[in-house]
């Protein structure tokens, strides 16, 4: 896979795309970056990438051309598909099902903004996707997209091992994880509960289910329509109910 | 306000918090950073952070000793609140409100684990919230919480100046913004639309009301509900739902 970022703050990306499992990719050949400053493609002497808003108001507005010419200086191979990719509060909500959907692509060029809006025709001629990872206010679009690049690349062939595998994943079950514990079994008086250091694998799973559940239950009931439940855990959901309407 | 990183991978901090907003915060003492591995407070000889989960299964478990350590470690003004913050897909939701709220505290400490699950007893007895950015998974979460330290930072006093006050934010009238568009009026053909240039500030200003919903009612209905609307916005909102219903 190919991923182009094209922003005003290419050093913001060093550290990341440098560390850890982006490094790991890199190294194995899953993936390509390359960062570019749009502000090199502005067109006019003063390096200007915004104007103030036709109409009036506060704030600027990035220009069309800078990221129009931008994205043109990239290598695009026209017979794979290309994604294009704006970081927007407006963007749909970036999900994991969409992680899954953008790792199958060859080619992700993320537009990243900082501060202000983007002429319109940015939107409606140049993006293919507009996305958002919540109803928060970031500075600019980097972070944002490093957070996808993170999970998508994560979910290439020959980057993550074994024992990192994306199956073990939290939401991969549809339900938020079970608590886990390590040595020591007692630390400074907390202690590690009985039933996991019982080494009775059935009563284990079962204790599992039970917390996996208790845990979405109490935090995220809306995870529980789509979940696949155990029969152990169908039966204790349905007494929890029975409970709350008591 | 101070904030402290826990993490094993503290260079991928480099380039975020060394550039923009984030630059000129620390520059103007808004806030101070602080970046420790709390893999020097492992406290054994193979500094070790890791072991595998009671009760067995896959995965690695962080351990509770060098995050307790770390923390520990950290100078805690115990007369102020120090929030103790956890990222994990298990926590809640992480929204601008969440922002507002974390803004006026003066001490925010980060958790970032990376790959693994955390020991129970980090949950329960160290930590003051847990957060996470959504449905998606992310290798660590060291970006997550770039993420949430850039939306809290710039809305420290003395952050951002004027013309990109967080006033004008997306979300800030509870709906999606209107569309914006700078010069040229012209682009390859791609044209602004008449009515921003035609300088009737009452006309424009409606417009934008209408572009404001419209975006809003395709693309995000759930924010409807609580956004409050102009005269001019619930007429058209009105007129679309009975048109839908027909």
């Amino acid at each position: 896979m190919k991923i182009d970022v094209l922003s005003l703050f290419p050093e913001m990306f060093d550290g990341v795309l440098h560390s850890s499992i982006m490094k790991k990719a890199q190294e194995n050949e899953a993936v390509s970056f390359s960062v570019t400053d749009f502000r090199d493609f502005s067109g006019n002497k003063h390096h200007k990438v915004d104007d103030y808003p036709y109409g009036g108001g506060a704030g600027m507005v990035l220009k069309a051309e800078p990221l129009f010419a931008a994205v043109e200086s990239l290598t695009i191979d026209e017979s794979k598909k290309t994604r294009v990719i704006l970081m927007c509060p407006q963007g749909e909500r970036f999900t994991q099902q969409k992680a899954e959907e953008l790792s199958a692509e060859e080619h992700l060029v993320f537009l990243c903004g900082h501060y202000e809006g983007y002429d319109e025709r940015i939107r409606e001629y140049l993006v293919t996707d507009e996305l958002s990872l919540g109803d928060f206010v970031l500075t600019g679009g980097e972070i944002a997209s490093m957070a996808i690049i993170d999970s998508v690349v994560r979910l290439l062939p020959n980057v993550l091992g074994n024992s990192d595998s994306p199956v073990h994943d939290s939401f991969s079950t549809g339900l938020l994880e079970h608590p886990q514990y390590t040595r020591p079994a007692d630390f400074r008086g907390m202690k590690v509960p009985d039933i996991l250091l019982s080494g009775d694998h059935g009563k284990i799973e079962k204790w599992r289910q039970e917390q996996s559940l208790k845990r979405t239950f109490e935090r995220r009931k809306d995870l529980l329509d789509k979940a696949p439940l155990t029969e152990h855990q169908q039966k204790l959901l349905k007494s929890w109910n029975s409970k709350h309407k008591n």
